[in-house]
C-alpha cells in the first residue's frame, strides 16, 4: 500500500480523493488543511482532516503528500517546504517559474533524502510527455498544441473581476478549420487567433451595462483581446445548470517527415476528452504518486518531473505482467 | 556521439539509415548483412557493409546495434547472440512470444553487461506506451486499439501466396462508426469484424481465376475469414502507381470514468498517421537506440522495454533544456 496525505482540499483535492478510492493499492491516511480541519468535511469516511501545520507529526504515517494548492502563490512555497519532510508531488503549472520551482523544490528534498515531483497532470504533464515522444522520434518537425473545448478557469475569474459580472464561465474552444489542417499534416503557421476562440457565458448584476461589460471582456489585453470572443449574457439560473461541469481537454500534435530527403510525413496526436479536469488531473497525480513512492524506495532522491519516470513505475503491476498484457 | 550498426538492410534497416542521418548526435558506422557484402549497396556514403559473421571483430566501433531482422525466424535467433557482444535493440513485434524473446535476451545482455531492449517501433511501442498509461491514469476503464488505415504486410504476403496471384496489397481499414463511437465514450462491445474491414487489391496471373481467387482470400481463416474483406483487381502498372507507399497508422484508446461514483467520463487517444511505416519505426529505434547507450553507460544492463526508459533518455537535450522548452 501506498500510504497518501492531501494538502488543501478544493476541487483537485477531491479529485485527487476520488482517484485515491478508485486504485486499491493506495490509502488515504489524512487531508491536511490551512482551514480549521473542523470546518473540513471529506467525503472518505474515517480519515481525518489535520491543521496543516501539524503535518510534520504524522511524516511516519505517510508515503506521499499530494499538494493540491494553487500554482501562483500556494506551490511555490507548500512544495519546497513540505518536501523536507514528506516525499511530495504537485501540479504547478506556471510554465515560466518552472525552472526557478524545480531549484528550490530539488534542494529541500535533496537534503532530506526525499523524493519530489513537480508540473504533474495534463498540462503540464501528459502533454508535455506527449510533445517529448514527438520530437524524440521527428526530430525534424513542428509542435501544436490545442486546448479546449474547455473550461478555463483563468480567464472565467477574469470575467468575474469585471464590474458588474456576477457569475461567469469562460470556454477556449480550438478553431475546427486549425485542427484540421494540423490533423492533414498541412504544417500551417498559425496565429492566436486562428487556433482557439473564446465564448464566455456571464451573468450580469442587476441593472449592469451589458454593453460594457461585453465590451470590457472583449478588450481585456492577455486574456482575451488577441482572440475571437463571444459573451453570451445568461441567468444564473442556467448558469448552475448548463456550466457546472468542469470540462476540459485538447490535442498536442507532432508533425514531422523522415527520409534521407524528407520525403515522408507522419502524423502524431495525443488527445484527451475530459468530463472533469480535476478528477483527470487527480488520477494522473495519483499514479504519479505510485511512482514517487517507488523511486524513492530505490534512492533515487530530489526533484523529479514526468519526464524521469519510467512509465512501468505507474502501474501496480510487475514486469512480467506489463510486458504480456500491455506491451 | 552515438555509434550505431545496423544488422540487415531490408525496408526496415533503411528507415533506420534516415532515422540516423537526420539525427546529429547519432553516426552510422557500419551496416552487417548475411547477404554477400559486396552485393548490399546502401544509401549512406562512406560506411562500409561487413558480413554479419565478422561482427564481432568491430565490437569495440559500436555503441548500439540496431538488429533490422524478422520477427518469426531472424530476431529469436539474432537478437539474444548479438547481444553477447554489443548492446542490442530491436523491433520484435509476435506479442505472444515476447516473454521467451526477453528471458533469451536477458541471459545474454546480463551475462555479457550489455543493455538490450525488445520490441521497440510503434506497436509494440508508442502503442504500448499508451496502453500504459492509459491504464495508469484511468484503472476503471476499457482499451481500444484500432490499426489502419494501413499497408498489412503479413496480409499482402498472404494474398500472395493463392495460386495466381502475381502481386497483392493489403489495406487494414478502421470501422468510422466503430472508432466514432469509442471516441465519443459510448464504451461500445466491438467484434473483429465491428473494428476493421480490409480491402486487397490484387495483380492476377494472365488467365488466372479470379472468382477463386477471390474466394480463397476471402475465406482464409485467421486472415481474412473474420472480416468484411473486398478483393479489387487491378493491373500491376496501377500497383506500381498507386500503391507503393507503406502508409500506416492507428490509435490507441483509453476510455474510463472517475469521481467516488464513476460519474466522469474521460477519453484518452494517441494517434498515428504514418506515411511510411518501416521510416517511422526506424525513428522509433533510433530514438531509444539513443537511450540504451546512455542506460549501458549509467550501468543499467540486461534486457529493457519502452515501459523501462524514462522519457528524458529519448532526446538529445539536458534536463534544464527539457524542462524549459517542453514541460
Amino acid at each position: 500500500m501506498v500510504r497518501v496525505g492531501i494538502v488543501g482540499y478544493g476541487n483537485l483535492g477531491r479529485g485527487v480523493e476520488a482517484a485515491v478510492a478508485n486504485n486499491e493499492d493506495m490509502q488515504l491516511v489524512a487531508v491536511f488543511s490551512r482551514r480549521d480541519p473542523k470546518s473540513v468535511k471529506i467525503r472518505t469516511e474515517n480519515v481525518p482532516v489535520y491543521a496543516l501545520d501539524d503535518a510534520v507529526n504524522h511524516k511516519d504515517e505517510i508515503d506521499v503528500m499530494i499538494i493540491c494548492g494553487g500554482s501562483a502563490t500556494d506551490l511555490p512555497v507548500m512544495t519546497p517546504e513540505i518536501a523536507k519532510n514528506f516525499n511530495v508531488i504537485d501540479s504547478f503549472d506556471t510554465h515560466a517559474n518552472i525552472p526557478t520551482h524545480f531549484a528550490n523544490v530539488d534542494k529541500s528534498a535533496k537534503a532530506a533524502g526525499k523524493t519530489a515531483m513537480i508540473s504533474v497532470g495534463w498540462d503540464p504533464g501528459m502533454f508535455s510527455i506527449a510533445r517529448l515522444y514527438g520530437n524524440a522520434i521527428l526530430n525534424n518537425g513542428k509542435d501544436y498544441t490545442f486546448w479546449g473545448k474547455g473550461v478555463s478557469q483563468g480567464h472565467s475569474d477574469a470575467c468575474r473581476r469585471v464590474e458588474g459580472v456576477a457569475d461567469a464561465r469562460q470556454y477556449t474552444i480550438p478553431v475546427p478549420e486549425a485542427l484540421e489542417s494540423v490533423r492533414n499534416g498541412e504544417n500551417p503557421e498559425l496565429t492566436t487567433r486562428q487556433k482557439h476562440t473564446r465564448y464566455a457565458y456571464v451573468v450580469a448584476k442587476e441593472g449592469a451595462d451589458k454593453k460594457r461589460i461585453e465590451k470590457e471582456i472583449k478588450e481585456m489585453p492577455n486574456y482575451f483581446a488577441d482572440y475571437d470572443t463571444t459573451v453570451e449574457f445568461i441567468s444564473q439560473e442556467e448558469m448552475d445548470k448548463n456550466h457546472s461541469k468542469l470540462m476540459h481537454g485538447g490535442s498536442v500534435f507532432r508533425t514531422g517527415v523522415t527520409g534521407l530527403n524528407g520525403e515522408n510525413k507522419h502524423v502524431i496526436e495525443y488527445n484527451l476528452k475530459l468530463d472533469s479536469n480535476p478528477e483527470f488531473t487527480g488520477a494522473v497525480l495519483v499514479a504519479y504518486a505510485r511512482a514517487v513512492a517507488r523511486m524513492n524506495s530505490e534512492g533515487m532522491i530530489g526533484c523529479k518531473t514526468v519526464f524521469d519516470v519510467a512509465p512501468a513505475y505507474l502501474v501496480n503491476m510487475s514486469g512480467d505482467e506489463i510486458r504480456a498484457h500491455l506491451l
